[in-house]
């Protein structure tokens, strides 16, 4: 695999109004967008700190992914996400490799970009993201 | 708060070796860099990505927070550390705006950085780290 930088990290709260304002109020960020994608029954907000997005998931059914990681774990730190500029090329590398994976093609994400999720088995416990935008291609 | 970038995300790991391997040979990144932390009762290995650092975080110690983490969260992401110019400054505005902490002042970290944590009951679950770089100032 070939990653560029950090492309966001994922944190999982239960409230995603307050968590703006901490992040604005308290932190200094700015939010720069709201968006709910459906697929995965979240809403999200997100923030740039340098290279890397900020991105809060609140869910929006207790049966989607972040709800059921709530009532499991709380709030907290949720996936971690690099930037790659041929996703496919790099998920076809790591299964190669023997990681296992969730999605073996990539997916529509949020913010338009082309995702795939590694599963956490075989990142030592860490919901590991491949992001791709598409105008790079 | 004003923080420039990521500095590192934290990522809590029962074998740091085991761990390595996978950073490297999966992932196709390189550690520069491994080190003990008495002081948190870990051993450290740092990866570059893009601007941000990863840490991956062994226990020396049962008893050491990152002992006590795996212990009742399993392995995975740990905290996020901001990097910031002026740690004292920016610790006082939190402080002054309510926000909990678990150190008032700096005090030394990996990497010979200035370093304070943020309480997690003040950041909706996520254990939050600042940064300075001494030779910035």
């Amino acid at each position: 695999m070939k990653a560029t930088h950090i492309e966001h990290i994922g944190i999982a709260v239960s409230n995603l109004d307050a968590a703006i304002d901490f992040y604005e109020d308290k932190l200094g960020l700015k939010c720069y967008r709201v968006e709910e994608v459906q697929d995965q029954k979240v809403k999200t907000a997100f923030f740039m700190v340098g290279q890397t997005k900020l991105e809060l998931l609140e869910s929006t059914s207790p049966e989607g992914p972040i709800g059921k990681f709530i009532e499991k774990r709380g709030e907290g730190l949720h996936h971690l996400a690099f930037a790659v500029e041929d996703l496919q090329e790099n998920l076809d590398e790591l299964s190669e490799k023997g990681v296992r994976l969730i999605d073996e093609t990539p997916r529509l994400g949020a913010e338009g970009l082309q995702i795939a999720f590694v599963h956490p088995k075989s990142t030592f416990g860490v919901l590991t993201e491949l992001c791709e935008k598409q105008d790079e291609k």
